[in-house]
C-alpha cells in the first residue's frame, strides 16, 4: 500500500445510545423511574436514532431495571427513535414484545468461563436456550440482534479464537440471527485485532451485519473504533458520558462515551446524524443527574471546534 | 483493499520517554532535584533507550526546571540511555552541551497564533533564531532534533494547513535537521489526519525521521498512535503515569502514558525493547511520588495479561 493512500471510511455510520441499559444496570443507587424516562427523553433530543432503553431481566437480577415496562412504555411513542431492548430469556422478550418493543437483543459470551461467570451455562446451553425466544419474536414480526459478550478478550481466558467467534456467529445465522454486535465487555481489545477479525468476519459472513460495543477500559476503543471504520463496519454503540462498565468495579471503565464518539467520527469525517453540542449538553445533564461519568474527554477537554482565546503575555513551553 | 489484508505495522518501535521534561514542567509544587533523579534512574531500569531528560530552559521561564545541570549531571551515566534535552535559544544549547547532553531538542509552532504566545515570535521569527544554535550544536558533535508544536491543530486558529508543516520541515532541513518530531499538543488530532499527513510528509520528505508526540487530550492518542504505525513511524513520544501537559489546565490532559503507549504496543504486536511490568511499577511509584498521574488506564485497568479469578456464583449481566 502506497503510504499516500488514503484509507477509505464509511461516509456515514450509526450509533445506538446504550446508556438507558447499559449504563443504568451498572449503577447501585437507584435511579428513579422518571429520571430515566427524562434521560432518554434528552437523548432523543441529539439526533441519535436507535437506543438500547433496557433489559427485560429478572427484577432480582437487576433491580435497577425493575421498571422496564413503564420505562419503555413512557419513552415509546418518542419519534425518529427505534428503541431495542436486551432480553435474556423468553420471558422477558415476552415482556419486551408485550410493552410495544420491535427489536430485541441476545446475548451470550464467547468464553465458557465467562458464559458460566455470567449465565450459569456454557456457550453453547446459551445459544440452544435462545431458540425459542426467536422462534417468538419471528411469530410477531419483532427483529432480533445477537451480541457476542468478550468476543475481543475474556478476562478469565485472555486471547479468544477467532474460531468460537465463527461457530458462534455460525450458529446465530443458523437460527436466523443476521446482525451480530461483537462486545469488548472489558476493554481488552486492540486495532490490529479488531482490524484482522472484522475483515475475516466480513469474508465468512458476507450477509451477516456487524456491529461493535467498545469499552474504554484500556484506552483502545478509539483505535479500535478507527481499525473497524477501515473495515467499513457502520454500526456502533456507545453511552452516554461514558456510563456502564461497572465504574465502581476496581479497574473497569465504561463504554466509550457518545459525545467522544460523535467528537471523534466527525473529526474524521464521519457523519452520525448527531447533533455534537446537544450530545454534549445532554452528557453534562446526565453526568450531573447520576453524580459522575464514566471517564470522558469531551466532557472534560471540550470538543477541538471550541477554540481558545489566544492568551496575553509570554506563557510557559508548552509541547 | 482487501478486508483480508493485514495491515503491516513495523515491528520495533523506539519509545522517548518525555515525563522528566515535559512531565515535570507542568507540576506547580517543586519537585526536589534528587526525587527527580530517583524518577530517572527508575525509568532508566524498565528498558527505555531514550529519554528527554529536562529543558535548559531560563529558570523564571520554567522554575521548575532550573536544576537542569545538576539533574543531567547525576544520570548521564545510566547505562544503555540516550539523553536529549529540550533547548529554547543559544544559552540553554551552550549549558545542555556543557552538562554532557549529546542530543538537542529544539522546538517551535506551527502556528503564528501559538508562537507568539508561546515565544513571543512569529514561526518564522522563531525559526531564524534557531540557526546559531544548529550550527553550535554541530561544531560540539551534537545531534539536533527539531520538534513543531500543534502540528495536529492549534487551540487558537483550529486546523492546521499542511502547507504550513512542509514549509517548517523544509526550512528545518536546509538548517541539516533531518529528525522532525510532530507534536499534537493539545490533543486536537485524529487519526485520519495523522494518516494522510503522515503518508504526504513521507512522501515529500524521504529522508527525513518523523517522530510522533501525542496528548490525549480528546481520547484520540492510542488511534493516532496506530495511524501512525500504518504509515511506518517508528519513534514516540510517551510519559510516565500520563504526566504533562498541564494537569491543572480545566480541559487539557496529559502525554499518552508510557504505560499505556508500551501496553498497547505490545498488544499490537509491535515491540519496544521496554518491560511493561517494569514500566507498570515505575508508573505506579512515579504516581505516589507526583501525588497524581495524568490520565493513565493501565494503572487504573491493569494490563490484559493480569486475568481474573472466576468468581463463583452468578453475577450482574455483564455486556
Amino acid at each position: 500500500m502506497s503510504n499516500l493512500q488514503t484509507m477509505q471510511l464509511p461516509k456515514h455510520v450509526s450509533i445506538c445510545e446504550v446508556a438507558p441499559r447499559d449504563g443504568f444496570q451498572s449503577e447501585s443507587e437507584w435511579i428513579p423511574t422518571d429520571k430515566k424516562i427524562e434521560i432518554i427523553q434528552r437523548l432523543a433530543t441529539t439526533g441519535v436514532k436507535t437506543m438500547e432503553v433496557t433489559s427485560f431481566v429478572h427484577p432480582k437480577a437487576i433491580p435497577q431495571l425493575k421498571d422496564a415496562e413503564e420505562v419503555v412504555e413512557k419513552t415509546i411513542d418518542l419519534p425518529n427513535i427505534k428503541f431495542r431492548a436486551l432480553v435474556p430469556n423468553l420471558k422477558g422478550a415476552e415482556r419486551a414484545i408485550n410493552s410495544g418493543i420491535k427489536k430485541l437483543k441476545l446475548m451470550l459470551s464467547a468464553t465458557d468461563s465467562h458464559s458460566l461467570s455470567n449465565a450459569n451455562c456454557t456457550v453453547q446451553e446459551a445459544q440452544d436456550k435462545l431458540s425459542p425466544i426467536i422462534e417468538f419474536a419471528s411469530s410477531r414480526d419483532v427483529e432480533v440482534g445477537g451480541s457476542i459478550s468478550v468476543a475481543f478478550g475474556c478476562p478469565y481466558e485472555g486471547k479468544v479464537s477467532h474460531k468460537n467467534i465463527e461457530t458462534i456467529i455460525r450458529r446465530y445465522n443458523e437460527m436466523g440471527v443476521k446482525e451480530i454486535s461483537l462486545a469488548d465487555t472489558t476493554g481488552m481489545g486492540n486495532p490490529v485485532q479488531v482490524f484482522e477479525m472484522i475483515g475475516q468476519l466480513k469474508e465468512k459472513f458476507p450477509n451477516t451485519t456487524f456491529s461493535m460495543h467498545f469499552h474504554n477500559t484500556r484506552g483502545m476503543a478509539m483505535a479500535n473504533v478507527y481499525a473497524a471504520l477501515m473495515q467499513g463496519v457502520t454500526h456502533f454503540d456507545s453511552s452516554i458520558a461514558g456510563l456502564g462498565g461497572c465504574p465502581y468495579a476496581p479497574g473497569a471503565s465504561g463504554n466509550i462515551p457518545t459525545e467522544d464518539l460523535v467528537h471523534g467520527l466527525a473529526e474524521m469525517g464521519v457523519e452520525t446524524g448527531i447533533n455534537l453540542s446537544k450530545t454534549i449538553t445532554a452528557a453534562k445533564e446526565v453526568k450531573k443527574m447520576i453524580g459522575h461519568d464514566g471517564g470522558s474527554f469531551i466532557l472534560k477537554a471540550g470538543p477541538n471546534s471550541e477554540l481558545h482565546v489566544k492568551p496575553s503575555g509570554q506563557s510557559k513551553i508548552d509541547n
